[in-house]
């Protein structure tokens, strides 16, 4: 007998909404290039400039600063660069500062050389070390250029919220640009690039129920941008080459569109449907141990631990009984490394943690089957100090 | 009235085929990363895995040789790279050589900078100068690295082929590395990259049928690999980072699979089409200069150029009628310039020409429409030397 499956890892992906799919599919059936002149390139480009604007309104941006590219990788890979342009001015970044548990996209670096690439701690219960990012920056030597830090607003492990606007005004005050990757936040938590003190924003669609393939540079204005990653033809204003991705770009905007309204109510039912999961896993083993859980977290994540229970192992003890979630991030095609997360708090990466992530449409129906999953695993797991 | 549109710019973007638009609405119904290690993540990732065995069929290759990316834009971007990676070898490419009739995404050289770059001349006849090529490759001196040379199958504008097998006898005369771009030659010629003598191919999906947002970078091996374009998680084993395209490239694969079949009578059907219009353009119009028709063109393209009507106001006047052609390339947001290929053949771009081009599902009908609407415009221009 088939398993009915619950799908928990929408921190990897979110399954895709009616109304992004609806967007996709009618874009599909339009035949024409958006850089096309005639009849059917103009339907496609006003599609396109059409999800601009719902995605703009998302992040509280003029649709003008939004740059459609096919990922917030890549996305991250062009705003993390050591060459600006100011108008026809070269504007050199000197030195790239990350955090810790940025996602890989942001801790490769983009452009920057690794010996370009300064790490900026977190503290134990996995917050931006704030007055390690203001040692940093008082230590910058303005002669290699500006500083360049990126910061992301929601972990996408721990769903652990970062201290942005404090982030901002450090950053600020040594004279920097700020680079926020809202990847697990954008439709989650309201944004407004202006109230975060962000010079530029990432997003991906497939995070907020908007299909795989596409994402966003967003920027707070248009005088100072990176030069561009991907050259051709002048789409994107130039800042990015490529026909634009028309399906993906109009399912981007239909979602961003569902996610910009009812904010607080999504929350709600889904901060009730994550806490109800956690008492009962702590109820069902009181030692499972439960990243961030003091302090401030975006509503739908639960990272956590067990004793006794190598990570990689519940996964799989999870998956075959029908329970998809995940064992740290989904972004090295399959592979399940040590978490740079849980290293970074300090914390024993070699047993990992379990990461349960959902979304709107997931149901109490879909909690208490896990909850039912996690104690059979639960009660099957070795004394802890016995990591299988 | 509406007038009934007919869609004549199949270069510019190809309408998705039903096949693919299956395919894509069948993949967007998966909640899935394919990176992810549970069962969702792992049938996502078969799928992937399908599409990639169909693109490579296309080409001739081995399914592991092939990266998908987000545009063939994307691909030229990574493998024109002064950097290649052996292992763990650093491999320096000295100079990059293209034709004067690449496409922008070519010819932008990727990331080799302006003064790294050498274009290659085409003879009056539209073909790459093999002369010049042959002493260019002479005169490199390789001290510098290995010589990159970019050369298209088939031109964008024109149609007309290039010999690449004679371009890759003398890049390999010289011990340099051939980049083939067969975004146009796909699906309508038949490729074997190992025939071609290439060392990459360019492929797009949205110019044979599949949907815009996913291309692909194909390598004859996988020992020399260009340094990755985009940074981050582990995906297309490290050639290129960031969440797959999974319906996207679910489309691509079911294109290519659809125009791996069935070839010569497709390619029999569109140019008879083809004759028939530039036949009849010929008969009404006596005057009308039509490009390449001497040589060796794919069979669904038509540039031409009608003494005494600018190609824009061409373009315009039949987009009112409801037929819609291009006026040059659709790449660079709406803005008409002079054709650069054009300019490399030695003809005055400056009144331009208008391209017709076709596909599998243009009908008879179609083009008595095209027919009839030239004979309109025809019968308005204004007398050579006089171009409105």
């Amino acid at each position: 007998m088939a398993v009915e499956r619950i799908y928990l890892d929408w921190n990897a992906t979110a399954p895709l909404m009616g109304a992004a799919r609806d967007a996709m599919v009618e874009a599909l059936a339009m035949p024409g290039n958006p850089s096309s002149v005639h009849a059917e390139g103009r339907a496609a480009r006003a599609l396109i400039e059409k999800a601009r604007r719902e995605v703009a309104s998302l992040v509280g941006a003029e649709a003008s600063h939004v740059t459609f590219t096919a990922s917030a990788t890549e996305a991250a890979n062009q705003v993390l660069s050591p060459v600006y342009r100011m108008g026809k001015s070269r504007v050199s970044l000197g030195r790239l500062y990350v955090s810790a548990i940025e996602h890989p996209a942001v801790r490769a670096g983009g452009r920057f050389a690794a010996h370009q690439i300064t790490e900026i701690p977190v503290t134990r219960l996995g917050v931006l070390d704030l007055d390690a990012l203001s040692a940093l920056l008082a230590a910058h030597d303005p002669a290699d250029g500006l500083p360049l830090v990126a910061v992301m607003i929601v972990n996408n492990e721990t769903g652990i919220v970062q201290p942005i606007r404090d982030v901002s005004a450090i950053v600020k005050k040594f004279g920097g640009l700020l680079v926020v990757d809202a990847v697990q936040a954008a439709g989650r938590l309201p944004i407004a690039i202006a109230d975060l003190g962000a010079d530029f924003l990432i997003l991906s669609a497939h995070k907020l129920g908007g299909p795989k393939g596409v994402g966003a540079l967003v920027s707070r204005g248009e005088t100072l941008m990176p030069e561009p990653l991907v050259r051709g033809g002048g789409q994107e204003k130039g800042h990015r080459a490529g026909t634009e991705n028309l399906a993906a770009i109009a399912g981007f905007g239909a979602a961003a569109r569902e996610m910009a309204a009812g904010l607080v109510e999504r929350n709600a039912h889904v901060s009730a449907l994550r806490d109800r999961a956690e008492q009962a896993m702590l109820s069902v083993a009181p030692d499972t141990m439960i990243y961030g859980r003091g302090g401030t977290r975006v509503g739908n994540t639960s990272f956590f631990h067990l004793p006794g229970l190598k990570a990689e192992t519940g996964q799989i003890a999870f998956d075959l009984e029908g329970v998809a979630l995940s064992a740290g991030a989904a972004c090295s095609s399959g592979k399940v490394g040590a978490s740079h997360v849980l290293t970074a708090m300090g914390e024993d990466a070699a047993t990992g943690a379990l990461r349960l992530s959902i979304g709107p449409t997931t149901t109490e129906a879909d909690i208490d089957r896990f909850v039912a999953t996690f104690e059979k695993i639960a009660a099957r797991r070795k004394p802890a100090g016995q990591a299988a």
